[in-house]
């Protein structure tokens, strides 16, 4: 990248675009500052155990199978503070709308905001509202950050993590270690494809729900049992994204095993029909998360106990042997899994 | 406002119109949380002493006479913070792109982002990228959030605020007294006029420069004199939004005279070419106090001694005699100041 080139939409698809636009524009914004600050790349920062993190969401359409950008921009970072190992408690709200934009789709919009901070026990607090003129913004775009606070149930987690390791504070990958096992919370590429057949023209209908959802409630029940190295939301970018992230940052290899990661039959054949890796695809209601091995047994059985959490299943380990992402196939081969370029389906979330 | 109506330009332009939608609409999401929560529509909120607060920016054009959307960007979110008596401590940054966006641009409104949080002394510390189709999104926005915590300077000031009434606990419209004088940081109008005469075929031009600074620094000096009943910054709608908004929250007349309001030539001549009232000009650098009278002069001396408040002035006072705000005019009559409808200059922030 050079700085006579221009945005394109990889750039936003958190992918390998995304990451060196970060690392080499945004990055010079880090100053070293926070117990967790910029330069961690994590799902959020901490400052004086403050837990602060912000997206903004720019998904079409608004209103989609499962959910709506209300939904969406409440769970987001809800799920981002959750998986540091934080309590959300309050939520800020920016909006900016198009001119012509209809009160009663802001008023749909606004209420499932409140339904889902109420489902998530988050509060907004603060908001902003801009308009732009009639054809400078598609629609609207919302963006939420939010703060929480340590968790007690984090407190107990890393004391567990002691056993066998010294933890850091917060659930960041640097407290992997091998022999860790990698449980997906449910079944993986429903948000987009429910995304993708919700928009018109697209060639295809799939019956496929997106699962956008806040997930404290499910990471603190984890929290509680114990050995929860890390956790973090495949959005953006997929498995293959974040299972990269946390080898790189960890410095350790991820052997997962396609078998066992479980897809749901209308999106596997979606991604088949769009040619695309399910790997790659986002996911706004499912948690990764790092378990060492002795509190496996217990996670799994926490999680089958709560509807978000039913089809949880261990898909992979840390391993030192290996370098990177490997996949073993279905069939029995290998392969590296790359960090994408970027999610195959655009805007998203 | 009925749900069959569409939204306006007026609606995000910080008058009567947005602070309806706000009322009507997002005023639904209050659940009563937080010392001071959504409820109190004040610059930020604050929850467990944690100053937290957010801001979109869509300025037009992105780089003008004396700024650009990465200072704006920085300094609206430091000053919302600053204004309710918190240190500004760390900032999120939420991009969303424009697809074919020159990446060197982006790289100035970096490179500006971290020079004015190096001014502040604040930290950016977690952010989020997006990109929309080209055609979707005018080129770019930017969202700041910010926490801070209570600064040991606001302890103070309430305590000299005992001596005379019960003040809250942060700097909030309920502090204000009849007798307390209000000032204004410097000259009124600055922002508005410099973004109008930065944008092309707009008719004339002059020579004004943007305001757009970070305030946190200004307002730790005057609370460390003290007798601050409240600080706020005359954004969108200008110093008539504002103190409509101070009267209606106070319950209390405000009484200020037109001539000592101070003003460019520049910017007087620029209003009334363009037939504008400068009392509803958006300014991004200014700060408006109410201070008891006892504490006015070395408040006064405290503004002038900086390069932000040198041109600092007593405008008027708060009074229980009156009700609304009232303009003595430079002629000698008097009008009522009522709340805009909104800034009369569009994407100023
Ligand atoms: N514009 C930016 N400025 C500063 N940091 C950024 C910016 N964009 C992203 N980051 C940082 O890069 C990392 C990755 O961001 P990303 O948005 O992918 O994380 P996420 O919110 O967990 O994922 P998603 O946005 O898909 O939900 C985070 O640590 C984030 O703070
Ligand atoms: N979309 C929204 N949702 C919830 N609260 C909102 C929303 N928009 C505005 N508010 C609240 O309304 C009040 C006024 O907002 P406004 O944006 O005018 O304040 P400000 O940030 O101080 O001014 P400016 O945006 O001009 O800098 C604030 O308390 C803010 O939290
Ligand atoms: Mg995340
Ligand atoms: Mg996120
Ligand atoms: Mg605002
Ligand atoms: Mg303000
Ligand atoms: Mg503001
Ligand atoms: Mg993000």
């Amino acid at each position: 990248m050079s700085s006579k080139d221009i945005i394109t939409l990889l750039h936003g698809a958190g992918g390998s675009y995304m990451h060196n636009l970060i690392k080499q524009i945004f990055m010079t914004l880090d100053d070293n500052f926070g117990d967790i600050g910029l330069q961690m790349l994590d799902d959020g920062a901490v400052i004086n155990n403050v837990v602060f993190t912000t997206d903004s969401f720019i998904v079409r359409p608004i209103f989609f199978k499962g959910g709506d950008i209300g939904r969406l921009s409440v769970s987001g970072t809800v799920n981002d503070i959750a998986m540091m190992g934080g309590d959300p408690v309050a939520l800020s709200l920016g909006v900016v709308i198009e001119e012509g934009f209809p009160i009663h789709d802001l008023e749909k919009i606004v209420n499932s905001i409140k339904n889902t901070a109420l489902e998530a026990g988050v509060h907004i607090v603060t908001g902003d509202t801009k308009v732009m003129e009639k054809g400078s913004l598609d629609k609207i775009i919302i963006n939420t950050s939010g703060i929480g606070f340590r968790s007690k149930q984090l407190d107990h987690d890393i004391e567990t993590l002691r056993k066998t390791r010294e933890p850091k504070e917060w659930l960041v990958p640097l407290n992997l270690r091998p022999g860790d096992k990698i449980i997906v919370s449910g079944t993986i590429g429903d948000h987009a494809i429910a995304i993708l057949s919700s928009r018109e023209g697209i060639g295809f209908e799939a019956n496929v729900s997106s699962d956008v959802a806040p997930l404290n409630k499910l990471i603190n029940g984890i929290l509680e049992i114990g050995g929860v190295a890390d956790a973090k939301d495949p959005t953006r970018g997929g498995l293959a994204d974040l299972l990269n992230d946390w080898s790189e940052k960890s410095k350790l290899g991820i052997y997962i095993r396609e078998e066992d990661i479980p897809v749901k039959d209308e999106v596997r054949a979606a991604s088949e029909f769009m040619g695309m890796d399910i790997l790659e695809l986002g996911n706004e209601g499912k948690a990764v998360i790092a378990v060492s091995p002795e509190y496996v047994k217990d996670v799994l059985n926490e999680l089958w106990s709560i509807p978000q959490g039913k089809d949880a299943s261990v898909i992979g380990e840390v391993r030192k042997d290996i370098e990177g992402v490997i996949l073993e196939t279905s069939i029995g081969g290998k392969r590296y899994v790359g960090r994408p370029l970027g999610d195959p389906v655009p805007r998203i979330c």
